[in-house]
């Protein structure tokens, strides 16, 4: 389930996210103002821009699944210079590649791994602790908070765009 | 992993949200209004406030296990009828105390069980889908928009108080 919950599901919400961008773009451009606005808005003062709310989100869903599949050292970098709309999309889709490339084999064993990061001061969750309680919690802190700058600045996104298509299936 | 991500992680997240309540509670007596204020802010006009977010994070984690444990016809009802913090504040305890009736033997057969609800005109999804696609972005949008009403207006709650405490081990 991990490649479901980290692979494909996260790179369903990544999708929305550009989705997203694609509104406040059309928006800034109907109402005559320069999407930028949008991209340095927050909804408090010392909370972070919806650019760098983007970047966490792509780093936290880069970063979970290279950690749960022990392949963190080879995880490409990004230097978190966008200032454009057209750089911020690049820097999702440069995250979806890369998720790509995991397969459910990937993550065999990732539940038991160890799992730490700097930040940590040498201490350590199991794999199954950092998807459940760090993850995934967090890539959708970053999403919504993203969704909720651009909802309270008038872009007209709704439920639907964050939560995107469902797979239904006629009932039997 | 079904019981760790919606029963153990939900009433983690619920409890936090109950933390952030506290929080809103002790400022709104610092600066001298009413708390009800709070209940009742929202990020957009035509958004939900503070208070039905708080419902439906509990509704979702609450219909949530009770569809994938295929035991939606004994969850309790909730009139969504709350106005104060003391009563928002025991409809998540209650949908916790709700939570904890589950076990991992609950969701056996879940992600594989057909999963429908009133609004999908008969269309369904399995129970994973239901769970990745549907539940989890559902209830970390609700959990996340709340806090952001806090900290749109000025409540000291921070990214450590959404994660909440986290099972770290000393490494090896």
């Amino acid at each position: 389930m991990i490649q479901t919950l980290v692979v494909r599901q996260f790179s369903k919400m990544l999708g929305n996210l550009t989705e997203f961008l694609n509104d406040a773009e059309k928006y800034a451009g109907e109402k005559k103002f320069d999407v930028a606005v949008l991209l340095h808005a927050r909804l408090a003062p010392d909370q972070f821009d919806l650019i760098q709310q983007i970047r966490i989100a792509c780093d936290t869903a880069k970063l979970g699944a290279a950690r749960l599949a022990g392949t963190e050292k080879d995880a490409p970098v990004h230097a978190d210079t966008e200032t454009t709309l057209a750089e911020i999309k690049a820097r999702i889709e440069s995250t979806v590649a890369y998720l790509h490339g995991f397969t459910a084999q990937s993550f065999a064993g990732a539940a038991e791994r160890r799992i730490t990061q700097p930040r940590w001061n040498g201490k350590s969750l199991s794999g199954e602790e950092f998807l459940v309680q760090h993850v995934i919690p967090n890539f959708y802190f970053h999403v919504t908070t993203a969704y909720a700058i651009l909802r309270h600045n008038g872009v007209p996104v709704g439920k639907k765009n964050y939560l995107g298509a469902m797979p239904y299936r006629d009932a039997a």
